[in-house]
């Protein structure tokens, strides 16, 4: 592992090649991760969640905050989360090119995680990436992933604040769809709201909000056009105020939580020695009347 | 805890009161429960699950299942998931209406479930109350989940069978969506295939499976118009397929290590004194650069 000093110093320069390195060691969990990694002293940089369905403008809409944030002199991060399927390379490349223009810039680092089928397994080294991402000088974390399956509910469980980003065309179907998103969401952002629709649409989330019993002066609905960097302010506004928000609730202590339950799991299952769990069940199956609760006793302390 | 043979006894008549206390009891984990479950005999029931988006006509379709089956002499139990949110409440309660013709027969149980928030909560005691009908004399077990946000994925890594029903009305964005639901069918249902686009509709997934690289002779898409009965045979002829395809592939050995698994993080996480780790949060909390794996440590072995 490379000292987190010249890491920070790379950093600071514009110069990622030292911290590339260390998240794929990070991502290996080659040997010394576990050292490195309880070494780190992190600050309290916020970690934003973006979300939303593909097509929704969620990397013009991360360009547009950058671009903001690269004015104030932030230094910012972005993983962005594949989903593993191929169904979604088309939307993955359109959002790269989307936001290349800040590919070479020095203040922006940009990253792409596979999401990786195992219980736990994202967002465990989410945790470890964000929290090294912490530790090395950036301002600012922005934490990417398509809207579908499961990968945007565990995103949110590690992001500060979670914007679900929607568009103002989408029929019934695609609401009751987008509803699992609804309990995720820290703040929406209805983009691409030069379209007919954009009031009524954002009333219709407005609504939704409050049948859910929220607060919609919490969970606040921002129109944007990203491209034309329409609302973005609104936007950056209502991230501070969430943020602000975050300790005064206790919400960040409950985060908090759920990040290390998140992390004692995928330490219990890196435990499990799978090839000699596979070969017990092989034979206890073998058994008629196979109980999955005794044969689970021999893993449990 | 009641004993299983009355339950069973019960269960052979269409007397289903004892094993819906039972099952209460299970899932507010009452003393005792443990004992109960790991003294279970199941028999290798299949477990059927049936999601896909609101207004698909999943109910209409399990419906179509249990009229079937209920032909044969089987006995068929239904576990529905609501999930939690009030959105989901017209959806659910349309389904119950669609389901009612079954619910007063002596042959079909039928059970909704709340999904809980909590990680690893729901699968947890899905795998204990699949357990316990699999034990107490039922031919063909149904979980049914509507397909949003994570609780369909925790549903397929449950059942034998994940059969997906989409209907052919559906836009681009939406099939985007659905491509979450691509990587956990193993069976697509067609279903209203009546209407126009429907021959379209098939065509396209059929191309999507085979985009993602998998055999489309093995993922099978069914046309149905479950409302009159159409395709449910082709399906039951699926269902059975692939079940039988299940034991030869060794995939029926990775779902049980999947769900040992789940119940391990399940235990493990009921381990932990919450309040205590919030006391201990807090305070650790409060210096500068808190570090969270130094913190976990204090709770693996």
């Amino acid at each position: 592992m490379f000292a987190i000093n010249d890491i920070t110093a790379g950093v600071l320069k514009g110069d990622f090649l030292l911290l590339a390195k260390t998240i794929s060691s990070v991502e290996n969990k080659v040997q010394g991760v576990d050292d490195f990694l309880q070494a780190l002293l992190p600050n309290a940089v916020p970690i934003i969640g973006v979300t939303g369905p593909p097509g929704a403008g969620k990397s013009t809409l991360i360009s547009a905050l950058i671009g903001e944030w690269i004015k104030e002199g932030k230094k910012i991060a972005v993983l962005s989360v594949d989903p593993s399927s191929p169904f979604h390379k088309g939307a993955i490349l359109g959002d790269r090119i989307r936001m290349k223009e800040w590919y070479l810039h020095p203040s922006v680092f940009i990253r792409s995680l596979a999401s990786r089928g195992h219980l736990g397994g994202l967002t465990s080294s989410m945790i470890e990436l964000t929290t090294l991402l912490q530790s090395v000088g950036f301002d600012k974390i922005i934490l990417e992933t398509v809207g579908v399956g499961q990968s945007e509910v565990e995103v949110a469980s590690l992001a500060d604040t979670t914007v679900v980003v929607l568009v103002p065309e989408a029929g019934d179907e695609v609401q009751m769809m987008k509803s699992g998103l609804m309990e995720i969401a820290d703040l929406f952002v209805v983009n691409k709201s030069d379209r007919p629709d954009a009031e009524t649409f954002a009333n219709h989330i407005v609504q939704m909000i409050m049948e859910n019993g929220q607060d919609v002066n919490t969970i606040k609905v921002i129109k944007t056009v990203a491209s034309q960097g329409v609302g973005v302010q609104d936007l950056i506004a209502a991230i501070n105020t969430h943020q602000e928000d975050l300790s005064k609730t206790g919400r960040n202590i409950k985060l908090v939580m759920s990040k290390v339950e998140q992390l004692i799991v995928a330490h219990k299952l890196r435990q499990i020695d799978s090839q000699k769990m596979e070969a017990a069940l092989k034979d206890a199956l073998k058994s008629h009347q196979f109980n999955i609760f005794r044969f689970t006793n021999q893993y449990l302390d």
